[in-house]
């Protein structure tokens, strides 16, 4: 038979989880891992080893000279390949989804901020800030003064997971990254911090001939940064908002002719819980996102095989979920040995429990695994997740991160942070 | 992260259809395969080739001698490893599970026929033929004029998909299969041929600590002796009749110490539609089976993640169904240069529709893939998953296989036949 070849760069978890859609698919991945033995190369065996940086590598992804089968298609679980090579391999004829134009606004945030306000999506306000210590610090003192005496300081590239974000108060809290930007760092923007009521993320895919699918929106709730767990679909919505978060991650996706999965993370405003709210975008991923790891067992098409579709220009396919509630829950970090010794308490506990494990090395807040639960009643399905992936962390016997309600945690306790998952 | 190594026997569809589900658990799959670039092949990083039937490649499927981690227990997708090797790994502690003294008696029809018999099964009626044209002559006669003048005549051992099974209507119709079992060919059988309704499959899940788990009972169709089609739970099967089949099923899997999944196929009888109905075995496969891919996509835990679950003896998962109906469509064989040339239009017109590819060269008749579809109209459910099965196969526009009413192809027009999946 002969297979579409998607080629792919990153040896992630997002990596190895296309594995199981394609396989479905009949689809061959070639994945270009970060060293052998990571998480996809486990589960991929066309794995070559070697840096996304390089461009004999990415030429070798696509055409390997052993002469196996060119690539179709290049898409990527993360966003680190220069824009150059992109675009000269697109100029010779290999299709690069999401194309180096839309990952361009995934890479850097100034461009992102620009080009959604071009698109007249709702944002938090916004400023650049001069790259040189004075004019930073006056620009910051301006801003801080405009929204009200605290701010969130962002490098326009490299950050992820909370780091490259600072919250301020004063001007001069920014000056080492303002150093930095002068002489040759990233530039510093400022962003007003919204005091959100909840975060929640609007998951879309698009394919080339411009079918667009999105799927319910969820709600994310991170702890220190990193997404922490999802309800699927996002408790009490309002149909409004729900139609807004979808129309625009349908509006991005379009405007910045994003092919493959498109996470746009947003803030559900203001924070008062009873008033009526809307939406700012806070981030974008353009590639499956943690946020949508639910869909693996909650909705009929993952977002894993949705992108392996779009990218493959093939239509999309119904993003129904499966089951009323889906709530996925991060493991992150562990103080087991091992996670499979955790399976047979877990196991025999929580039946119904979606174990996912990445195969990665057990470090201090690491994203290990996931876990879903699918069902008709919210609270079982949510203590279910929590106890399952807290027994996966070695957190006592799977009862502490099962305590706490829903509304404590989903409280607005801190600002607004950076959620873009790594994959590293 | 130590993960589990389970080493697998054969790398058809069923090791396949595996590699997912042990790459969300975090189990690593060794799998022998017979060639390189096998189904199974293509998406398992770990697969040495080589014969199932020599000692030397099942020991180093074990215990590799490059080092690598040695397996934690072994299983099979096909009955074809030599029992005494077997016998042997156990008493030097490889688990192999299923056992051998489960094994044989899907290897052999006249150790399944007697032991179901030990158990007080309910099977059809049948006997021995003694291994001399005369002797076996006699006793067919004998059996035919017991029976009413037709019945099945089985080859005890090496018999799938319709092969190995013939129906006799005189006493001479078996000579060749005598004089092969008198030059040490397979001893053969005679059975009853049972006027069934229709053919139902109850599939369990058996670990080692006694732990067992029942999914609904599917409604089984074939079509030349292969299964081409399940719908998930059987159509207006009462729950007596269900409940009667999981029982025996249950049975089965403790009463021959069954570990990992077993497929008790069922014939359900008498073939009169309007009266009370009971079941009588038929084959039993002891691996994932055919009548059990729809767990995939329609069931909380597919077929494929319990096997592993059992085999490494951790607790069993739910064995609900995620959606009213689901049902399944084989892809046999294909008029098409290539299956994924049928995805563009098959995706665009059923996108609820789940596709499974095996990865196989297609020849007439082949098991090449499956579509499963899930939802609450039976009809449309069907409809679809026909359809979809119908373009890959390469038929007119995937309309002529979805015209067909369930209670048509349903029918009882064909003799009991062995529905027994080839792997190959």
């Amino acid at each position: 038979m002969t297979s579409p070849v998607i080629a792919v760069v990153g040896g992630g978890q997002l990596a190895r989880m296309m594995a199981p859609a394609a396989a479905e698919l009949g689809v061959h991945l070639r994945v270009l891992v970060e060293s052998p033995g990571t998480s996809a190369a486990q589960v991929v065996t066309d794995a070559p080893v070697g840096a996304a940086s390089e461009e004999a590598t990415i030429r070798a992804l696509i055409a390997p000279p052993a002469g196996q089968a060119r690539a179709d298609v290049l898409t990527f679980e993360h966003e680190h390949v220069p824009n150059a090579l992109l675009t000269d391999l697109i100029e010779h004829g290999t299709p690069v989804r999401p194309g180096p134009h839309a990952l361009v606004a995934a890479q850097d945030k100034i461009v992102m901020r620009t080009r959604l306000g071009e698109l007249g999506v709702p944002c938090p306000r916004w400023r650049t800030l001069p790259s040189t210590v004075d004019g930073g610090r006056a620009a910051l003192t301006e801003f801080l003064a405009e929204v009200g005496g605290e701010a969130v300081v962002k490098l326009a590239r490299g950050g992820y997971d909370g780091k490259g974000v600072r919250v301020v108060s004063g001007a001069d809290q920014a000056d080492d990254w303002l150093v930095a930007a002068t002489e040759g760092g990233p530039p510093v923007l400022v962003e007003e911090k919204v005091p959100f009521r909840r975060e929640l993320s609007a998951l879309v895919a698009r394919r080339p001939s411009g079918e667009v699918r999105t799927w319910p929106v969820v709600e994310s709730i991170q702890r220190d940064g990193v997404c922490s767990e999802v309800i699927a679909p996002a408790p009490g919505l309002s149909d409004d908002v729900a139609a807004q978060a979808r129309e625009i991650a349908t509006a991005v996706a379009e405007g910045l002719d994003v092919t493959g999965v498109l996470a746009v993370e947003l803030f559900e405003v203001p924070a008062d819980p009873d008033g009526p709210t809307t939406v700012l975008v806070n981030e974008l991923a353009m590639r499956p996102h943690n946020s949508g790891h639910w869909t693996i067992d909650g909705s009929v098409t993952s977002q894993f095989e949705q992108h392996l579709r779009a990218v493959l220009d093939l239509p999309l396919g119904s993003t129904d979920p499966v089951a009323p509630w889906t709530v996925m829950v991060n493991v992150l970090g562990s103080e087991r040995e091992s996670l499979t010794d955790a399976l047979p308490e877990l196991l025999a506990r929580f039946d119904t429990a979606r174990v996912n494990l990445y195969g990665k090395d057990i470090r201090p807040g690491r994203k290990l695994g996931h876990v879903n639960v699918s069902g008709a009643d919210l609270d079982e399905v949510r203590a279910a997740a929590r106890g399952a992936a807290a027994l996966l962390m070695g957190d006592d016997d799977g009862r502490a991160a099962s305590t706490g309600s829903r509304e404590e945690s989903a409280a607005p306790v801190v600002g607004p942070v950076e959620t873009k998952e790594s994959a590293l």
